[in-house]
């Protein structure tokens, strides 16, 4: 199945470095062919100074760049294949033309995903920490990064192991009394036990059910409204919180930040601002943008910033608490820097007093945001379900394991029962892929991947 | 002076794999403080798995990442230094990371080009050499890649050795008439024999001056002009030639190729297109570009493709021939799929006929552009300069020599011609950085190269 050998650049192009990777058994052979020293006895785990050439077996080969191989063997690699990386100098002339003389000699270029994949379908983790993976190279800031090393760690696949072990023990002790049934006389466990186990199990599974929408809420950001009238100093605020920390990385190569724009980052989470395209036009013209549009705004959101510069009258401050009424409101008021800002009547709402344009009460402004964004403290036996796969999968097992509590509750029989306890267990195990997972899911999975990895 | 250990990203952010270079006499002490292996003792040239953390005096550091490292030690390291490489996964937050806590336990971030740096300031390569890496991290074709590759690989540098040790021998032939002169009963070198030598090393050196042109023409691009009447095809064409073979790496990223945009490689040289902007332009409105651009655009070209559907009167003719007399001037009949294009009376010039539209004749015409380009077949003894800061040396090593021959032609004394000698020697030296390098010249170099290399 995994008979042929891939290759594929494995960093982004554009750096001083260009890393090729080659997994299969014949990587080390065809790498070979086209490289000054013979690794087809390299010892694993060790590194190869040399030429890679357009073909050692012609008298004087063109040198096509001064490389360092490293060498990884079955079934101590990342796919658990043979396999080697090639640290080529950075330039894309290079980098096409090693990849095409792998080509030439025997690979083919590898799928999105595909050397992750190659690692779960040889054993080298399972579904869920191959998911990681991804997560891991996606991941933008500390609270993604976490979950992610958590997962690709195992932690989540242990969680679903235990809840598994409880399954199996429900099953076990069903099928007891499945055995028996025609024995009265044999002591089976109650049924009352039975329903607390079951509501063990489904507790366990409503609990990381319910970290979905906070796991993807930090993964695509906590969405933010900031809303108030004309010339009040949205755009000044949103500008403000924007400028942000720039990152080492980003600095040393003067990349620009935009896929990450207008987002900003407050102790390792991200939030992310809506509709601020409106909010910057605005600022500049009447107001154009009607009421309606802010609570639309204000209904993605999950946290609304009421920007005020006057007293609002209890009108403005009744609608808005309606429209915000499953929201976390924090009530700003800007330009501290005036004379007449700390008199507002808020009906004892909590508010931030701010100055956007001198930048004074930023810091309490954010604390603020970070706190109504009401982030769990994990314990470490704690997970945040972040995939929506995994997360599909929790909610049908959970549906199972409520078929069978009210099975028991309603006293039906044992064999009616396991049908939905197996359905359970398997739902679970897809998650870790430890059935036989179908091709199709496979390839929705890994397809997400970035080429390399 | 190298005493302090440098880190670095040395891929660009963004791939499946990040790559942070570490060098300096710390480097695997610093490291071994945030990975949880100890590297103090770890063999040259291995790989050791193992966790980035956060710092490993304390407790049960945060893991920031799973990932490889890459133990070299000096001399045999690029630097010539203790190195590392760790393999990260390619996320921002992590490589960021990464580097911080590289900081924080004692390493600095690295200037531009400064592992090459100490590879020369250490004697892993000369000057010429280290200036190769960067013109190889940059080259985006064949001939640019094989000059920097030969560069690399020392060619220039053994090259300017040979000329250093003739022009020793010219010195020492002289200074030998000097310690001799009142000796008049001995015989020394005739004149003319030093004449001889001086004059073939003038003839290498003005060899390599004179490849500066097509060098410096192939590291820019070959400029190429297209010009014509509106509505004749130039736009066509341009986007006939630009639709060129994507890159197997362009293609894998997804990555656009703006910053070459409006060049195009013929048989591994870059041509680049001169003000096709006005050409893009045009097409769709009446000609507003007046004749003096199109004549700016000419001077600035090496070929001109002369585009025409029609026959042009003599006095055109004439015009183009007087404006493209240093050029190479290719005239290109378009719409070949119209009936009556083959009789124009071109007044004996040669042509290519294509028709832009259909794509018809457009191989043909790449071949003229290339065969007008003239690139030289060069020997395994020849070499192209590239560089400017060579190119200069170089001309003012010519300089001393020619005044060293001057010298010997109006029966100078020895001790008058020696200090030329003396100057032209120092000259060569400064290319390959043989004598000490000036600080302020090593800073220009090494700015120009790109963070991690």
């Amino acid at each position: 199945m995994n008979s042929d050998t891939i290759c594929a650049l494995a960093t982004a192009p554009g750096g001083a470095l260009g890393i090729i990777r080659i997994s299969g058994a014949q990587a080390l052979e065809i790498l070979s062919r086209i490289f000054t020293k013979d690794l087809t006895t390299a010892q694993p785990n060790t590194i190869h100074y040399g030429h890679i050439v357009e073909c050692m077996a012609i008298p004087s080969p063109q040198i096509i760049d001064e490389v360092l191989v490293s060498v990884f063997r079955a079934p101590h690699s990342y796919t658990g294949e043979d396999s080697a990386e090639v640290s080529c100098h950075g330039s894309r002339y290079i980098l096409n033309k090693v990849l095409e003389q792998l080509i030439q000699h025997g690979c083919r270029m590898a799928e999105p995903g595909e050397f992750t994949k190659r690692a779960f379908l040889n054993g080298k983790m399972d579904l869920s920490q191959a998911e990681a993976v991804a997560d891991l190279i996606a991941s933008s800031n500390k609270a993604t990064h976490d979950i992610a090393i958590s997962q690709l760690r195992g932690h989540f696949s242990s969680l679903l192991a235990q809840l598994r072990e409880q399954l199996l023990k429900l099953t076990s002790l069903l099928e007891l009394e499945l055995d028996f049934s025609d024995h009265e006389d044999l002591e089976f466990a109650d049924r009352s036990e039975l329903l607390s186990i079951a509501n063990k199990i489904d507790k366990h599974i409503t609990k990381l059910t319910h970290s979905f929408e906070m796991g993807n809420a930090l993964k695509q950001g906590i969405p933010v409204a900031i809303v108030g009238k004309t010339n009040v100093g949205k755009s000044t605020l949103l500008n403000r919180l924007l400028k942000d920390d720039r990152a080492i990385v980003s600095d040393v190569h003067g990349t620009t930040r935009d896929t990450i724009e207008d987002t900003i980052d407050i102790q390792g989470v991200t939030f992310r601002f809506i509709d601020t395209a409106g909010i910057r036009q605005t600022q500049d013209t009447v107001e154009q943008i009607g009421i309606e549009r802010t609570f639309q705004a204000i209904q993605k959101a999950r946290i609304v910033l009421w920007l005020i510069d006057q007293q609002p009258s209890n009108e403005e401050i009744n609608e808005i608490l309606q429209h915000t009424e499953n929201k976390k409101l924090i009530v700003i008021k800007n330009k501290t820097d005036k004379a007449d800002n700390n008199s507002y009547n808020l009906l004892n709402l909590p508010f931030v007093a701010i100055s956007a344009k001198f930048g004074t009460g930023i810091e309490e402004l954010e604390q603020s945001i970070y706190d109504a964004a009401d982030i769990p403290t994990l314990a470490d036996s704690d997970f945040v379900v972040t995939n929506a796969r995994h997360y599909d999968a929790l909610v049908r097992a959970q549906q199972s394991i409520q078929r069978v509590i009210d099975g028991l509750q309603a006293q039906l029989s044992g064999d009616l029962l396991s049908e939905d306890l197996r359905q359970a267990l398997d739902t679970l195990a897809e998650i870790t892929g430890g059935q036989i997972t179908p091709n199709e899911v496979l390839g929705n999975i890994f397809t997400h991947f970035c080429v390399g990895k």
